[in-house]
Formats: C-alpha cells, sequence, structure tokens
C-alpha cells in the first residue's frame, strides 16, 4: 500500500476558516478537534467534541452535541503586536492534514508591520492510540532581530454552541508550574468533563496563569534572539463520565496523571505511535485508484480518513452524527445517514464497528417503541434525529417562511419514517456480509420484528388495499404524501426480512407472523407506468414542474427557498433528492436497468440535489445501468460536496454521509460490488479516467483484496470465498485473476428477495 | 453655558478596543450600548445591558447584568472582502463621541488590499428621550469605482456573558420587509426582553433573511456607482418585562408599533429630540472649568455625560453598578460605591434620584434583614454585591492562588460590613441637602435604624468595652481584623444617627435607645497615636513593611498577587486604599487638617492604590488639608484611571466610582463643599492650574450656580440661601460676589455630629 495523500489549504482566506476547519478537522471517534487556527478570527468557529456528549442548553431548545472548552487557541503577541494573517504580509505558507498520520501542520512566514518577520509552525494530532489525547506544538522564530513573544493560551470555557450555554464550570486550578485543569458539569449535572493541559515551553521564559471569565489560562512572556526559536508543547487529555464512582478530586487527579504519562513521553514520541495505528489501519481500508484525475484519489483517502475519525467505535451507546465530529451542524444528531451511507463501509472494512452502530439503534429501542406508542402505533418508530438517548431530538423550526415571517416547522419527526425501513435495511446488509448469528438472532431479529410491527400497524385500509398515508421520503421537497414509492417498497422489504427471520430463529408469534403475511399480501406497491417511470407517490406526477436550471447551478444551497415557501415547493414537481433513484439503489434486485436509466433520467431533470445525500446515489444507479460516464460525474460532483471550490459548503462540519458515499461510489458503482440474495457480486465498470481501482473487503470472515482494471481482475483472499464476477461464481483460493472481457454480464436484477425464497 | 466637549478615540488600535467600547459606551439609565465597532473583531466585546436584567447562568455561578442581543453590529463585505480594519490601509479616521448631544461618530476612509477606497461613516445615539430606542446609521461610500456593497445585519443572540448564556430564544419572526423582532426569556423564565429592529436602505438593494443559530439577520446586497452613497438606517426598540399582563404577541406588538412611530420620524429628528434632552440636563448639571490642563474640562465632562448613562433615574427597583451599563464588569453589581461615590453627585444636582437610589435599598430592606438572621445578627445586614433582588450576589472565588494553584475565597461577603454604615451616611446626607421630611420619616428613618440594629448586634463586648471583630475595611488587603477605624467610626456615626432620627420622628422603641446609648457609650473608637496617626485596626501597625514602589508604578492592576497569595498580603502593611484617609473623607468634621495631613503621608506610603476608589478621595482629603497641589495630582490621577493610557483600564466598563469621585474632587475638593452639621460650607481653594471653576447646586430646594477664581466667589441662587463661606456665614438673595481674601478661613473639623447636639 503507498501512503495516503495529504489534503492542503491553498492559502490564508478569511472566506474559507471554517471549510478548512472542517476539511482538516483531527479526531479519533471519541474526540473531534475543529482545524482551527491558533489566533483567533472572528469568523472561525472553534470546536472540540466528544462523540455522544450531548445536553439541551435551554427549555425549548434542542439537545446538541457540546461544544467543549478549546485548548487549541494561543494568542499570540510579537513585539506587542497580536498575530494576525489580516494584517501583515504572509511571505510562505503550507498547510496540510497528513492523512497517513492523522498529523495537521501549518508553517508560515509572516511581516508584521513594522518588517520584522516571523517563521511560525505549528503541528498537531489526536492521538489514535490514546483516545483522550490531544497534542500540539507552535514554534516561533523571529528572523530580522531579536524579539519579545508573548503566548497565553489555556483552556477557554467561554465557547458555546452559538450562544447556548451547556457546561457550568465546576473546579478551576493549577497544579505545580504547568498543569492545568478544569472540571466542567452538564447544566442539566448529568455530565462530567475534565480538560487536563501541559504547557512546556522551552528556554528562559515568564509565566503567570489567571482564572477569570471562564478562562483558565498561562500567560507566557520570552525574549526571543533572531534565529532562535520558541517552541510551546501542548499536551491535552480530555475525559468525560457520567457516572462518577470516584471523588470529583480523584476522578481529576487520575486525568493528571494520564496526562503527565504522556508528558513524559513528548510529542514527537506521541506522534509516533499514533501514526503507527494509522498505518495498521490504512494498510486494511485504503482504496487506491489510478486516475487521470488526481483529486480522486484524494478524495477517496478524505473519505477513508474521515469515516475514521468521525466514528465512536469505542462506545456503541453513540453514533456518527450527520457532521461527524467535525462541527456544529445538525446539532451532532445522528440520521438514516448512518445506516444507510456509512454502514457499508464498516460492514465491509470493520464489521465489529458495523455492529456496534447497529447495537446503538438496539439500546435505544425503548425510546423507539416509546415514539411509535405515542403516535398511535406498534413496534419501533426510531426518532428522526437522534442523539445519545434516542429520544426524538429534531427541531421543530427551520429557516424563515418568506411570506410570514414566521419559522417553518419541521415535518420529519412527524412523517419521515422510512428511516425504520432502513435501519432493517442495514440489519440485513449486515448479516448478509457478515453471516454473524449471534447478533443476528438477537438484537437483528428483534430490530427486523420491531420495526415491521410500526409498518403493519402504519398502513390506512383503502378498500381492503394497505396504503401507507402521510408519509415523507427522502426527498424532504415533497411532504405529507400517500404511498411514497420508497417507502412503501423499503416497508414491504422490512415486513417480509422480519418474516424469514422470524421463521428462521423461531421467534415470531403466530399473531405477527399472520398479520406479516397479511401485510405483504395487501401493501400497495406502486408499479411502474408504460414508461417505466415509477410515481415517486400517488399525487407527484399530478404536480405542475418549473424550470429548476438556476437552483440546479447553486445544488446544496437550497436556494429555492429564497424564492418559494416550502408549502409551495411542495405543490411542484421539485425534488430535494430523488426517492425512486434511491429506492433503485437501496432494492436493485427489483428493477432492471432500463427500468432504472429512464427513472434516473426522468426524476433527475426534477432534482436539485439540495440534499449531500443526491448525486452520489444518482453516480451508483448510472454505474449499474452501465452508464459509467455520467456516473463518474455524478461521484465527482459528490465528492466536490465537501472539497469544491464553494468556500461554505462544510462551515459547520464534513458531510458524513458524502464521505460514505465516495467510498460506495468506488466500491458499488465502479468496482459494482452488490449483494444479491446473500451473495457477493462485482460488476467492474471503471470510469475511463481510471486505470486501476485497488481495495480491501471483508466478506463472511474472509479478507478479500481486489485490484480492477480496465480490462483485469486480480482478487486475493484470505480463505477460500466465492464470488460472482459480472454474475459468474468465481471460487478464490488465495489468488486470482482474469481477464474482465471473458465475463458477459448477467442481467441485473434477476436475483431475488428472500421473499421470493419463501 | 457653553457646550460640553467630545472625547475622541485618537486612531484605530486592536489594543484598546474595549477601552473606547467602554469610554464611548451610548446609554439612558435604561440601557448602556457598548461603543464596539460595527464590524467584529476577536478581542472587541460586544454589551447591550438593561439596567436591573440580572440573570443567573448556572447552579454555581453568579447572578449578572445579562448581556443582550447585539444589535449594533454589521458584517460588512465591500466587492466580496470583509471589511475589517485589520486588513487595507486605513486613509482618515475620526470616532468621537458628542457629550451634549450623546451621538457616537465614526468617519474613515478605508483603501481596500486591491486600492478600492471607501468612505465609511456611522452615527449611533440611545433616545435620552425614548429610553427603549436605540438608533444607528452606517452609510458607505466607494470611492474609487462602482462596487458591490453586502450588509448583514439584524439581532444576534450569540451573545453570551463570557460564556454564560441568559437567554432562550422565544420567538423570532420578520414583519413585512424590515421589521425583525425576536423574544428572548432568561432561562430561569422570570424576564422576556422583546428586541425590535427596523432596518431601512436607500437605493435599489435586495434583501432575504435568515434565522439560524440565535441570529435573525438581514442580508441587504446593493450594487453601488463610485461616488454615491448607501446608507442603512436601523432603529431598535427594547423593552423587558417581569410581570406580562399581555398576551406574548400582544406584547409583542406593542414594541413593534412603538417602533414604527419612531421610523415614521427618522434617525435625524430622534436625534434631534434626544439632543435637546441632553442640552437641557447639561445646563443643570455641568461644571466648568478652565484650566491649562485641557483635559479637565474633558474629565469633567465625561464623568457627567457617564454619571447620567449608567443612572436608573427611571427605577427605583435597581441601582448603579459597579461599571454602570458600560460593560460586564463586577457582573454589574451595586456596591458601596454608589451610595458613597455617586449619590452625592445626585444629592446636588437632582435630589430626586439621590432618593431613588436610597429607596432601592430600603426596597431591599427584606434580604438585607434575612443576611443579619443567617449570620446571627439583627437589624439589615445589606448584601457586600447586590444585583435586583437585594440578595447577597459577592462571587465565591477571586483569582487563582498563587501558592495553591486554587482560586481564592472572597471575604468580602463575610465581612466588609462598613457598606451598612455607608448607607446610613448617605441617607444622612440627603436628608441635610433636601430636608425631604417625608423621605427621612418613612424611609430614612427605618434605613437608619435597621442598620443601627446591626451594628448593635455586631459588637463583641471585651471586659465592658464593645469591640467591631472580625471585619474587613474599605482597604480589602487587609481582612479579617478587630476595631477597623473606618468600620468602628461610622458604626458609631450610624448609631448615633439613628437615636437622634429615631428621637425626632418619636418612631425607637425604649429597648433600642437603650441599646443604643449603651453602644454609644462603650463602643471602642481607637485614638490616634501621639503622631497624630490613627491605627487602621488592631494589629496593621504591627505588620511588616516593604517597599511598594514597583506595585505603585502599576496601581489599579493588582500586580501585588502576581507575588503574594492575598493570605500573605495580609500579614504586611499593605493597602489597596487607605481606610483611614477615607474615614477623614467621609467624617471630616471629627479630625483636624494636622491630623488628616499626618494620616494621608503615613497611609499613603503603605498604599498601593489598586483600588479605583483611593487616589480621587485621597485627592479631596489633601486639598481640603490646604494642600491643593496634592489634591490636583491625585485628582488626575483619579480621572486617568479610565482616560489615562493604559489600553485596558476600563476593558470590562468605565469604573463608575471613579467618574463620581472626578465630581467629587472638583467640588468637595477645590470647591471645598461640605456639609456639617446640616450646614453647607464652601472652603474653595482652586488649584493653580486653574482660573475659574462653575457648578450648579440643588440644596435645600434652592437652585443656586457658584462661580468661583482664585480670588473672587459669585454665587446666584433661585431663592436664599445661607451658606458658609471659609466657616463665614453669607445669604445669598438672588446674587453675591466677594473676593475670597475677604475671609480667613475658619479651622475644618470644629463643626459637630448630631450626637454632640444631643
Amino acid at each position: 500500500m503507498s501512503k495516503p495523500v495529504t489534503l492542503s489549504e491553498p492559502g490564508f482566506s478569511p472566506h474559507q476558516l471554517n471549510k478548512y476547519a472542517s476539511l482538516l478537522a483531527l479526531g479519533n471517534g471519541y474526540m473531534g478537534i475543529r482545524a482551527s487556527h491558533e489566533e483567533a478570527y472572528t469568523q472561525q468557529t472553534r470546536g472540540m467534541f466528544l462523540a455522544g456528549l450531548y445536553h439541551r442548553a435551554g427549555k425549548d431548545d434542542i439537545t446538541e452535541l457540546v461544544n467543549l472548552p478549546d485548548v487549541t487557541g494561543v494568542d499570540i503577541f510579537l513585539n506587542g503586536e497580536p498575530f494576525s494573517l489580516l494584517s501583515g504580509t504572509l511571505e510562505g505558507w503550507q498547510r496540510e492534514m497528513d492523512f497517513s498520520s492523522g498529523e495537521l501542520m501549518r508553517s508560515l512566514i509572516w511581516r508584521a508591520s513594522d518588517g520584522a518577520r516571523f517563521a511560525i509552525e505549528s503541528r498537531r494530532f489526536a492521538s489514535a492510540e490514546q483516545l483522550p489525547l490531544l497534542a500540539m506544538t507552535l514554534s516561533i522564530t523571529p528572523l530580522d532581530g531579536d524579539a519579545s513573544i508573548a503566548l497565553s493560551t489555556g483552556i477557554d470555557a467561554t465557547i458555546t454552541n452559538h450562544g447556548r450555554q451547556h457546561l457550568d464550570e465546576t473546579q478551576v486550578r493549577v497544579f505545580g508550574q504547568h498543569l492545568l485543569q478544569g472540571i466542567y458539569t452538564t447544566q442539566d449535572g448529568h455530565s462530567e468533563i475534565s480538560v487536563s493541559t501541559h504547557c512546556l515551553i522551552n528556554g528562559e521564559e515568564q509565566s503567570c496563569f489567571t482564572a477569570k471569565e471562564r478562562r483558565l489560562m498561562q500567560h507566557t512572556h520570552a525574549q526571543v534572539k533572531a534565529g532562535e526559536r520558541l517552541t510551546l508543547e501542548k499536551l491535552t487529555w480530555v475525559e468525560w463520565t457520567t457516572g462518577r464512582d470516584v471523588s470529583l478530586e480523584t476522578w481529576g487527579q487520575q486525568g493528571l496523571r494520564r496526562l503527565e504519562a504522556c508528558v513524559a513521553q513528548g510529542y514527537q514520541a506521541l506522534l509516533t505511535q499514533s501514526a503507527v495505528n494509522w498505518q495498521n489501519w490504512w494498510q486494511h481500508r485504503r482504496v487506491q485508484v489510478s486516475s487521470v484525475n488526481e483529486d480522486d484519489q484524494r478524495a477517496l483517502d478524505f473519505a477513508l480518513y474521515h469515516l475514521r475519525i468521525m466514528t465512536p467505535s469505542h462506545d456503541e451507546r453513540c453514533s456518527i452524527g450527520a457532521k461527524g465530529l467535525s462541527g456544529e451542524g445538525y446539532k451532532g444528531h445522528v440520521f438514516w445517514d448512518t445506516e444507510v451511507f456509512l454502514l457499508p463501509f464498516h460492514v465491509f472494512t470493520e464489521p465489529a464497528i458495523a455492529r456496534n452502530l447497529l447495537r446503538y439503534r438496539w439500546h435505544n429501542l425503548a425510546g423507539a417503541r416509546e415514539k411509535a406508542r405515542k403516535n398511535g402505533w406498534q413496534g419501533a418508530l426510531f426518532p428522526w434525529e437522534s442523539a445519545r438517548s434516542g429520544e426524538e431530538e429534531t427541531p421543530e423550526f427551520a429557516a424563515i417562511n418568506i411570506r410570514t415571517g414566521l419559522r417553518q416547522k419541521v415535518a420529519s419527526a412527524q412523517a419521515e419514517h422510512h428511516l425504520v425501513a432502513d435501519i432493517a435495511w442495514a440489519v440485513v446488509n449486515y448479516w448478509q456480509a457478515t453471516g454473524d448469528e449471534p447478533f443476528m438472532s438477537r438484537e437483528g431479529v428483534t430490530l427486523l420484528l420491531e420495526t415491521a410491527r410500526f409498518w403493519i400497524s402504519r398502513t390506512t385500509d383503502v378498500n381492503g388495499r394497505l396504503e401507507i398515508h402521510d408519509v415523507i421520503g427522502p426527498d424532504e421537497y415533497t411532504e405529507h404524501v400517500n404511498n411514497n414509492a420508497f417507502t412503501n417498497y423499503m416497508a414491504y422489504y422490512n415486513v417480509s426480512q422480519a418474516l424469514y427471520f422470524a421463521r428462521r430463529y423461531g421467534c415470531g408469534d403466530e399473531a405477527f407472523i399472520h398479520r406479516a403475511e397479511h401485510f405483504l399480501q395487501h401493501l400497495w406497491l406502486p408499479g411502474a407506468q408504460t414508461d417505466g417511470i415509477l410515481p415517486q407517490d400517488d399525487s407527484f406526477l399530478s404536480k405542475p414542474v418549473i424550470d429548476l436550471a438556476m437552483y440546479k447551478t447553486k445544488a446544496g444551497k437550497q436556494t429555492i427557498l429564497l424564492d418559494y415557501s416550502r408549502a409551495e415547493v411542495n405543490e411542484m414537481q421539485i425534488l430535494k433528492q430523488a426517492d425512486v433513484v434511491m429506492l433503485m439503489y437501496m432494492l436493485s434486485e427489483l428493477f432492471t436497468p432500463v427500468v432504472c436509466q429512464a427513472n434516473l433520467n426522468f426524476y433527475e431533470r426534477r432534482t436539485i440535489h439540495d440534499s449531500s445525500l443526491s448525486k452520489a446515489i444518482h453516480g451508483i444507479v448510472a454505474a449499474r445501468c452501465g452508464n459509467t460516464h455520467q456516473g463518474y460525474q455524478f461521484w465527482r460532483d459528490g465528492a466536490r460536496i465537501d472539497l469544491g471550490d464553494d468556500p461554505h459548503s462544510c462551515d459547520d462540519g464534513i458531510h458524513a454521509a458524502a464521505t460514505g458515499a465516495i467510498w460506495l461510489g468506488a466500491i458499488q458503482g465502479f468496482a459494482g460490488l452488490n449483494v444479491c440474495n446473500g451473495e457477493l457480486h462485482l460488476h467492474p465498470q471503471l470510469p475511463e479516467e481510471w486505470q486501476k481501482l485497488t481495495f480491501p473487503l471483508c466478506w463472511q470472515g474472509s479478507e478479500i483484496t481486489i485490484a480492477l482494471s480496465q480490462q483485469s481482475v486480480h482478487i486475493e483472499s484470505s480463505s477460500p470465498v466465492t464470488l460472482f464476477l459480472k454474475g459468474t461464481p468465481v471460487t478464490v483460493v488465495d489468488k486470482y485473476s482474469a481477464s474482465l472481457t471473458d465475463f458477459i454480464s448477467a442481467v441485473n436484477g434477476t436475483a431475488t428477495t428472500h421473499k421470493e425464497d419463501e
């Protein structure tokens, strides 16, 4: 495996402070730290988050991922002047994240307004080896003359989530001359966080401490000779607990002792340990591509880096937020993004993590049952937005209605129910790839039964036909419709899988089996029209069409809502993302390539792609239809959601699902990986821009490496495995190579669901 | 009366953003608004406060003056680049507060990094006529070419008190195309605040609104031709309530209607109304001085301007915070500063306001009684720090102890009891100047009796001698001492005045009279030593002396606490301010000038003047001793506490007491105004730098104007009044002039207290 590439910020611009703070964020699944500069800028939003640490700031406010006290900020004074790249002149610049080690580096030369130049270099990483550890160095070299340098840094608890305070200061203290510790408690009293930090500065310097206005700071002043280097090495240890069983004093001391053990090793040794961990990780994950477009490899490395740092693999009581741990966006809440866009990567690279993520839902079944019950349904209705408790966390209001001046209500929590089936779909996917019977016979089947019970209760009998009314599909620009195709098909899939596994494990009672069979017999599954178009819902095709060209050029920005209210958008053929295309991605075995292509063409014209979940899925469906060129364009557009030129595309965090989709597009789109009826299928069709695609894969306990070129396939497996190459079964024992032209593609969509097995 | 001067900020510096945000703050006693720039800077602390609107942000946190959502901020984009004075070049600059009208103005020419110049001018005022109104304009003229200008402004509720959140967002809404309203509720549910704002922009422009992350914003974009001016006129109406008796909707609408009435008039008409109000105000308040030092007049105008804007004359349920309404310092709490340093100005210029301020204490007697009771004493022990409820609000902790690393406890609430007598002193002062029998016979005598009861219960009987143990005097560097001279003498004064007025109004019972007499007979009043030095307390003179020169050069910064812990400071002859000097100021009739001068000399050498209350009082005592030269130096030092060169001297608000002391120094120091035994005395002795001093005075219902020169005095009075010029009674009917050399100074300190009358 060659070394993962780096991602560079090409220069300093106040416009893209937050974009790069997200793109270059540090993390390890336990904590995430935005890549804000040491020096402050008014538009720069700092952020440090712990997976699962949520809190509600006010009575009618929303539970959100707590933005913790900052430790990365350093006020730098050079000869008395505050250092800021808004003043003076930048004469050298390098800033990049090394994906191979997870280290962020900035190196610059800055000329102050009085002409004196300084070399300033900083490095940081969040340890992959010791999750609570964040390490940084900052060095400053006056180049043109002796200089007075002052640094103020410490633990800054003035940080809020945009004005919403979550933490009370419980205790701040200085130990010795270099250890600072702040202990904070969420205002509801449930969680305690200790932030311990150690600042070591080389050479002669004077330090003092202040604790004022929620800032515990060490102020250092030094005289530095020209050409000499002043270096700050700051190590921070962040712990949290919800059920402390020792005294506050003892608990605080534990963190200090662990920090001191790190201090004894120093930045470089700690970095080496963490980098070795990263190296091992990449060894079993990296997707390598030879492309005429260099940034394709960068997009893949970027995606996998973020897929790692966003994922709380250490704790099955939390899942992955829609922005990972890279920003405050979506309040850190967990959506269907996790099961549909992120879980497949883990299923095929480290299934134990996928299992954890599914167990997160299983742990939260009580809340889902309660939500169903409260709304008059049975089974489990998972919250549209979820935090740690599994309760519904969707905000009540979204943007201002341009007609009334009032904030518009968010309907997703009330009606966007497809999430329930998406979770069931993920459970089956996990089981198919792993054959994990212990999980499936307990958590898996429970999730399937409870979600199925929800759907069975969710129907409306219309003259003997079961319909599903008043839902929102993935396309959130079309609300409160009946018989949304995505929802109905997925509900059918959900119940059929539940029935299959209930029988397999003998755990569904007769009443359930009877009701499930009735549901499957009578649920209305709208068919395609004669032109092959599957109606998105009962009313969609009768709505007027408008020209969306202007809005499509600004995809992702929801500019349509500046011209129309949500109610008005709802009454036109305007899609945020295409439900039917999504359906054809998820249940690909039900639809032929011809039908898929027809629906792709039809709905894409009506789709703004205002959802970050949209384009990548279009790309996979296009690739599966054999339209690799179109698929590649969509894939590259998807990769540009975060990595593109828009300076504000990911200010409040990267799009977690979009990073998952970069992997999905390469593996499910161009390598053509698909699981049909429990069988692993590959239909490789690389874009003409790609010469080679190599990736590792876990399948039923085997570790497989697949290398594809335009003409050939080479597979290695740790144990014998059978898979289907373009529909032809192939058994790999150790190594296997073939020319792809030897295979005539089998027709897609002939595989069957379990329902048809029965 | 000539027009009050202006205060200018000499240039832009990121170092002094907060100093000038305090110095040039707007206000009207109802609200205070820091003079932050429209554009943001990382170190710039915005602030808008309403008198009396306090809240506690967390369980163990401190009640503080709530920093409200901001309306003065405007994000300005010129040709796509954010406007900031840290970038580009400043080619013209003027910024000043016009004390005559209360209008703040900034006018500048800025060259962007691409060379294009812009003229930017902004103006603001808080209406003196309509208290909830804040008005501002911002105009931008591209000078070198057509420009695209974008402005984002609105109501920004991301503002916190350094990370402490007080407000929940209850409702945000846009009305029509220009009216924005946010309604906020303190998290305890007690107070509701409505902020309504209207943005009018001239010419062709496009606007849209966003409500996200606690910011309700109007975004405007315009193309402006070279030489043409884009103007934003923004009017804001801020109301609050603690007991709303109409629906939220109706209450919100009231604010909107009032705002709309202002909008109909426009900035200029509203300014004119407010300026007329200011003109009338100055007419009856302004102190005019002809000095060789021009900034003496500026200091006086500055002081009076702030004395007005900090004072909630509309509401006797709140008083004046130690930083007025100009910043978050001291959490907006009310200290003895109000009664001792601020009240005299009101007593002698608008006694009704002084009465309100005393009634604030009277309203809060319940809390003071409760505090006394809880601590095992009787009567009223007023809280050392007070907010709206009158409960004790002193923070538990101050700065980090440099020895232990723990935050040091604040002892003032436990032991700094002289405040009780200070309030009694202020009550008597008010009565002497006004003869307000209705007040004195009800609130006044009640305050005197309850405070006296406290002192009577506060003593310790040591072999028949009553002592007062374990107190802190005004000098907070000396804690937990016995028989603090200031405290004992003031307690004696308190009880003697209570006894006098109890008899006068026949309202003290026999038991009280008996106990008061016993107290006065047995209270230990330490006398002067043979060298004339009055010991500050029982132990002070036995403590070691250290060289304070280094600390005195940094007076006000408490640098001694960087070298010594509070406990260590306590064990040395180190004064933050001199108690004995303070005592000689407050009870001047008890001490001869010779004794005063000896104590001034002795204690000043031991005083760092780390308290902003220190130097001005030294100045008055020096002047009263005839040492005008020294008095003037102290007075000027006092004026420089806020107005001096230290760029951070008043970052978190101006020093309210120090502004009061600027007036005190001129009137009580150099005009020599003193009230002895209910008689008005003048001992004019202008510093040699002053040619003339003219000021108005209210005395017993008469409006008097006094004009002093080095040689002469000229007095006018609205009704016949008798006063003492250098000890000689003079009756003024209409007008009176005399040469000062005609008077031989009577000896100070021969007047008596009421005690001796009895």
